[in-house]
């Protein structure tokens, strides 16, 4: 109907309305489309508040940092963002974030802290020590059935390069590197919230090293955005390749280090997270 | 003297009272000792924030993780720490730090943005995927000359086995990685401010890749404890191994990943940081 834009899964997630009385405050909604096991898969909340940001009349420059602290489970619903620039010079910007949900007594409580930073970006020096991985083009790649695990994996076009999900969780070991191209689906130009949320893309690093899977979820993430807006554009709906690997696994917590590139080669983020798991 | 205690200069440095009329506040004060070029070391503002949060009388457990903004530059003199837990399960904690110095209209504003995560630690499967590298051990690695560089420099014994600072500026590349021994001068029992501190000692990237000396700086980092306070105690005043590299240069930043190990192997924590460089 033409009254009735129709609006692509990610964007409509994205949707925020500027809160009243509150300029740094914009209200939102959790996505059912977007819905991991007990919650918002954590790629679609990091994008958020993203978009927050992006939102943001105030807002200087690109994303070149975020930080998301997972600090409690976001319930199906409303939400309120706020976003606020801290701190400003001529290039670069200093954001402070959370995002808030009402008790059953109607209090604001934390569900997530994040700051983030915004800068202009200048034309430098440049050279990447993190090449894009020798592997075989994402048409080369069957596309990985996940599809009925959880809501949220309905919307990429995943494909497992190495270290796909264990098929039979028979507790061996291996080595916990995985490398899968991955594009929206259906298919959406590239942007900031959308690599923010394909920064996360990763199942916990814990389910391949051991082939059991436990319970865990993301307690911290925190992404590096190398590219620039012009570099988004120039990647548009192409496959991204992403890979992660665990350091270290130890008193219930592991973290996980990732790198996102385009096809083209150009290393769009790196991210880094730290993973609750039980057992 | 009898009523004039002998502090080590870190925890001189570390000193924090508790701020009137706000239960999550701290009052500190720059400290000369751990100088950098214009400002404190990076390193030591990291440390001042984990000491403020193990200060705070309702914390939970262990620290898990840090993220630290450089939001400006610090100047000398007093600061104002808020560390505030605004959100607690029976077993973590999630922190929102800021520092503020007065202005020259006694405005406060926003020096650093942090984020914490403290947690109780529990017995679990643990497995370490990044060993300690094959080194020489710290006895048989000279102590580098660097006292005269930065005040703060003379704070450390810092022990180059490879990619030590350039002696000449030539401006040849190479590869972007350094490994040192190092640990506090004079000696002093690690706990979690050294080691957030020690996070940090790392010198820019950028130098060591182009061996050019532009000017850089921190502009956030992320730190991930692995170590329990027990493995910190068992660590005692022996040396820390560090290790930092470079994923990518582009457009003013790049980002640098550190792994800190003790003399006994363990991975004590994981930190990465993106920082900021000029042409």
């Amino acid at each position: 109907m033409a009254d009735s834009p129709v609006f692509h899964p990610f964007d409509a997630a994205l949707q925020l309305l500027p809160t009243a009385n509150d300029p740094h405050g914009f209200d939102g909604h959790t996505s059912a489309a977007y819905w991991n096991m007990v919650g918002p898969y954590g790629g679609i909340s990091a994008a958020t508040l993203v978009q927050a940001v992006m939102q943001h009349p105030q807002r200087l420059g690109e994303p070149l940092v975020l930080t998301v602290n997972y600090a409690a489970g976001t319930a199906a619903g409303a939400y309120r963002i706020h976003a606020e620039p801290v701190r400003s010079t001529r290039s670069t910007q200093h954001w402070v974030l959370r995002l808030t949900q009402p008790d059953a007594d109607a209090q604001d409580q934390v569900v997530l802290t994040a700051t983030a930073m915004t800068a202009l970006r200048r034309d430098t020096w440049q050279q990447s020590d993190a090449p894009l991985p020798q592997v075989p083009a994402p048409q080369a790649v069957p596309r990985s059935n996940l599809q009925n695990a959880m809501e949220w994996l309905s919307r990429y076009d995943l494909r497992y390069h190495s270290g796909s999900v264990p098929s039979v969780w028979d507790g061996s070991l291996h080595p916990s590197l995985s490398q899968l191209w991955m594009r929206d689906e259906p298919v959406r130009p590239l942007d900031y919230p959308a690599l923010a949320a394909m920064s996360d893309v990763f199942y916990p690093r814990i389910w391949r090293r051991r082939t059991t899977r436990v319970p865990a979820g993301t307690v911290s993430m925190t992404i590096y955005f190398h590219a620039s807006a012009r570099q988004l554009t120039e990647t548009g709906t192409g496959y991204l390749l992403g890979q992660a690997q665990a350091q270290a696994f130890r008193h219930g917590f592991f973290d996980q280090t990732a790198q996102v590139w385009n096809e083209a080669g150009t290393l769009l983020a790196t991210s880094h997270q730290l993973v609750y798991f039980k057992e």
